[in-house]
């Protein structure tokens, strides 16, 4: 593991560690001297770098997503914390941990992977079946799936984090359609599956999580719209019927048009799955900021996304076990 | 079965049938002269009526909330539906069909119940359990709770409508709580069987689903919050702390400030909850509107508690089964 | 013209005149006698009609979207105006008269098409001109293009109107791009022509405007995502940044997520073309309103589209003419 | 008072002063060296503090909620000012003025306190009055109420803040009851004295104003819904119908929804009652705005609970006296 | 009072009684038969009506805003009641009730006048005080105010509801100022009795309550900020800052800007107005629904204007009264 | 051009440059020394300043809204960077380039100016004519007219913003009055030329932008309300409907309640000048966020004012001209 992370950087400290190339520039200062800028950053944030001299031949060998060693002292500029180059160099594949500058799910992705085949196996439906399968096991499809987060920052903001939330969404997509007999599990096993793989494309996830230029100008529901409409369209036959029925699936999952679905939920399974989705991903959220220490014993941070802190129950509830041991 | 319904009445139509008595009263003509004014109803709606003359007796025999056979007329007033009677009369027990004043469950409440307090005696916790079981078993409360609509026109409104959305969210609970090994299922089961216990008395259900006036003035949330802390202070010893965590699942089911929950689920049990009976709300509301004809026959009535209409997905996919015979 | 429309009949009138059959069924009385349903409409309105007797024939050759001759009396049935029928037959085709049962455009539906092309060679840019062209000169899509309407309701609600919606945008268009450099007349005409294409097939218009199930459950914008951009597709060598670019103007043109658009406009041309295309349509939904008939000769109906009412200005100036005759 | 505040520290500078103890840790450095980390804190403020050696007698004698003298360093670490402590000893009580830390309301508690049990004492209705004097003359209970803060932050933030608030807007409930014949001034004065009794035990005020668990969970709304129903059912004979019209002004007088009230103000003296709190509250909040110097001279500084700055009337008015002297 | 009231007719009734002409026209049949078309109305409400023939000489005597005498049947035409006229003249003097066509406040208006002008002298700063004195005693504007409505349908919708509402907030002006030293009273003051002069041509309310044209293009405040700005400037001397506060007043009373208010109060006078604006109109609505009957005799009639019904506090508690009787 | 600007400060930076000064007041320390505060600033920001010793000369010389000539030393204090100054004195006129202090339009004032003037006496009818020619060529209005900015922040900010604005409206007005023969040119000419006057006062810029009181208190609406309706009233004979008319232009042209226009626009031109305005002052404000240089080399930096970011469409299309430079 590298060392220190951006988020350990004092005033006045002098470092030598490994950052990603987020942005770089040559600038010119007002006498007209030019120097470089970088944007750098791990895992845990981003910091701005200047270097004054000597940078010639990083200009040459560097560029945006590389890896780059560099010693530096760290500074405060316009009352911002900034770092001064003294040393900069490409670093050696062998020199990088990936894990330091993106954050991965902690379960195992192939398992997760092989839970997701058999959920779309297990659809009854010809037609979805077809559809559903085709699509996951595209092998580009599929590779991304292993890896793409489910959001920037929202939830299962992380590596592997669109998986662990689709097979969990499977999960509860086939008890509730036991508890509801009025419910088809078909529908909401492939809205489960598609309802979110235009985030393989709407995010970028290579050295860091960012929005690509389509995501922010179309969005993930368009994308995926997009996709799953050609994959329909290319099996011959695919009853036009249910080809609506799958769009509207997609398009009305987030339940609202706020939310930046253009319809809302007018087929019952529509309805279901978006508060499935909704349960999962907020469920998520709370996980998430439950993860961190927000210096109050008994309260976990604030989240922005639920615009609430939650309360840690066993804190509070102290000694108190609340599932007797003996029951659990 | 009575006939007609007043949904039924056409005007210059002449009828006789029960209805119950919702309001009497004596009023004066402008010229001074007395005449009887009723409020008549059966589960299809509401009717005035006027009687003229020889009305004494009735006045004597027949109070609001009695059962009564008319013979009458019907007529339009001031622009308004209204019966002018001829003939009125207390019905006889055995002439009465309660069914025919409120609508009923098609499920066997005796079952529902023997599930809900199955449910009730597999929470862990004792004190919960001893909480839970304590209210539901108190033969007055398990009177109304087999009886009780779950909301005036929401969802599940008729009787045994709320032990059968209970039993529901209680199924739900236990599904979604083996998922997410984060939750604690008693907290669950908990918020399940007694986030509505407050309905038991905001709305009275005897003859007519209504608003009492406490109802009204205080609603369910608050009325259950204050017998449930009343049961909890009853049991010597119950741990203050879940006393605490008891009454923020009560108070923050409804999710929003908007929807009347004065606090936002702060505590993961109370978010997910919120989801599980929205989720079962809003699929009987969705259910309820795709029972009565529209006219369309693609799609269901308006629902005016979602805002919309449904789809009919059989009647779309027309002959196209969605899950084909020999694999369901 | 047909005599009288629906919002011309009154009570107990015998009427002999053509209607378009919106519903037919067959229904059972109480007695479990069966009897004929119709929902019969002309472009003034629809009302319910019902026949007792001797309706063998007319469930043979009768069906919904049919034209029909009726004699009828005029009849109130629980509370709504409804038709007996005496006689009905099948309508000949040289009896009827289609402006009788849709509104259309007072414009010369050949002169706007060919505006329409007009504009569209008029595009600089070759794939943009190649993809407009191609789209508006299909024959399919041109003879929808002549004929649909803009919206059902809010404005240009009559047949042509989304034709003569559109060649208003793009006059528009060409005025806004010469006095703002910065924009791309290219961009604005290509949003103009194909921002609404989709409503070719949201809402069907042969003998009324109504929305199709697709229509109900994608939306225009969805549908038309997909069909332009399988269009684009189908250009070989189309440019995937412009093919992005073209996407956005169409998903972003309600300019807001509350009234469906998935994504607000981050493209200028995106901006502006937002503002022109409500410009338009709430120009149009006043002039519908001021071409009512209020009952205040000073003020239009009120505008459900646009909550409000509006001036007619000359009422109100009464003799005082705005631009003196010699100045106009 | 002592010096420098928190808000008063300059990086770099060397200090000698009185803090309290918010919190009280041991951690240890990457190194695994241990390290004494607090939250120390006074009215303006709090400032985390790190001591590195020589902090054995510290731990022993010093715990959260202790007043603390330290000779620090100002310093920055983490882009945030920390202290870095250099000598660190319990307080002698004689050291500490108390309002260095709290803010304490300007008049005099017990005078306030007497007006209080005065307007009890004044309530003509015998069940009210029974009920509101044995609340407030609770020894207890009348502890808190002299001490309690009426909130964190929006108004009256400071002790004695709820007493002053609440007598302010008993002397309101008198005038206007006196104005408006149709309104009952004892429950206007039940509601001015009973509605925030909740605070009492939603915040905690003894070294630094702040939300309890319980106070988050429930808020006082709910707490004192709660206490004062208890406080009537243990009045034996307490009228049912009175109790449900008392819970209602409690519940209602935060007048909307989205402020928290489950119920919307559904009697006269509740709807009257909501607009005199929230004159009384906003005024506080508009006096708290121009107490502090903004930088601008006509106005206040911007009150975020308002949302607008306002406009010091003598500034702008200058040398024009509003009301002359001999008129005053 | 007349008999019947446009509230009380029903269809195929037969009647002899007084309206007020709004609005008059002849109009051609289709056969191009002259027929002569009226608005009429009383204080309950408006109905067409039409005469068909020998209506010659009431073309020739009878306008807009003259009473009639009328001879007709009721009737439904195109599904809405109308009056079929069989005789028509002008009414005579003697023969109004002017009551019978507007609302009027039971209050006496020269008294409600006389303390206007008593809370006006009472105005200590010599600007303000001759700037409302001279707008309240200018004898234009005095007839008007005496006789100006609060409102079309809010609160106080009857002739002299405006005085009535003024006047009530003077006393409540005084009361609060004498509560909160902080206050000026003669800002106060002034806003109570300027706030709603724009009231008096933003409705017109000779012979029933309407908008005026202007008062619908401009609104109130609009139209009272023009007249009481050319108030002050004729006052030669009057303080520019003092003008300015004035105007903020006005035009900041309705507290938001979704009511129509440009600016939100920025002047604690400003604020504190604005809530007593609000709980004197709101009173108002209340005691309106109560005066109603609505069938239940619990509940007012619901309230368009609050959103809710409220409760008849004497029905609720019964035999129990509130204040006993020796405490009044 | 002066060097440094505040937003080039560096800490511990010794500088010697030219001021505005915002503010000048003498303070005391705790010590009871008095030291000199100001606070300067130029285009690019402020900042507080602080001068310990031998300010008397300063004190003499130097007011608010002097420009001076300062030598200080860059430092932090309370977390706030501040001048320490050295040496002050008054800038001689010939030292100062008001461009440092104030930005500007790019285009000539001058030009814009004629141009106004044309569209004004292009207006036909002779009251409006008279009207708008009478307030633009009055001289002293002439002179605010073409420094005026059009807002502090959100378009437009910057010296002569506002006459570009309009004259930009009025290009517009002039080209859709073409288009739409419904609409009168002249009243959008009028409301383009008039809509904004207010800002003339209700912003200041002699050497910075900022809101006067009169402008914060009352907004630029009311403020031309008034003077463009004593401008009507100056004129004999102006039609009162016309006056109307005028008016309502003026308050509707923010097309929302919640934009602090107290009336929707109600007339035809009052909706479409709406949208122009809407549309030239996003444009302008897409335009501004374009000019600053994010760091993403494809986006624009995020607008508060539209709350997006905008896409820079050259780089995304890169290389790719989306016009050929043959069409051009």
């Amino acid at each position: 593991m590298k060392t220190p992370f951006v988020t350990d950087l004092n005033s006045e400290q002098s470092i030598t560690t490994f950052f990603l190339v987020h942005e770089k520039e040559i600038r010119n200062t007002r006498e007209g001297k030019p120097y470089l800028r970088l944007e750098l950053g791990d895992r845990s944030g981003t910091i701005e770098a200047r270097m004054w001299d000597q940078f010639d031949v990083a200009i040459r060998d560097i560029n945006r997503d590389d890896f780059v060693k560099v010693q530096a002292r760290v500074e405060i500029y316009k009352n911002r914390p900034q770092l001064s180059l003294q040393q900069l160099r490409l670093a050696k594949p062998e020199e990088i941990d990936l894990a330091d500058f993106l954050l991965h799910t902690k379960e195992d992705v192939g398992k997760l992977y092989a839970q997701l085949l058999e959920y779309a196996n297990a659809i009854a439906n010809p037609w979805l079946k077809k559809l559903v399968t085709g699509i996951v096991s595209n092998p580009e499809i599929a590779a991304k799936y292993k890896r793409a987060p489910a959001a920037k920052v929202m939830h299962h903001a992380y590596l592997g984090g669109l998986i662990e939330h689709v097979v969990s969404l499977c999960g509860l997509a086939k008890q509730v359609a036991a508890l509801y007999p009025e419910l088809d599990v078909d529908l909401l096993l492939t809205a489960a599956i598609l309802h979110d793989v235009g985030k393989l494309d709407e995010l970028c996830y290579d050295r860091a999580i960012a929005y690509t230029v389509e995501g922010q100008l179309l969005g993930h529901i368009m994308m995926e719209f997009e996709t799953v409409s050609k994959a329909m369209d290319a099996l011959e036959g695919f009853p036009p019927a249910l080809k609506t029925v799958v769009q509207h699936l997609l398009i009305s999952h987030h339940g609202q048009y706020e939310f930046g679905s253009p319809k809302l939920p007018m087929i019952r399974e529509a309805l279901v799955f978006h508060y499935l989705d909704d349960l999962d991903s907020k469920l998520a959220a709370a996980r998430a900021a439950l993860a961190l220490d927000s210096g109050e014993p008994e309260w976990s941070t604030y989240s922005g996304a639920l615009g609430r802190k939650f309360l840690r129950l066993d804190q509070f509830l102290k000694d108190f076990a609340l599932t007797p041991p003996d029951k659990k």
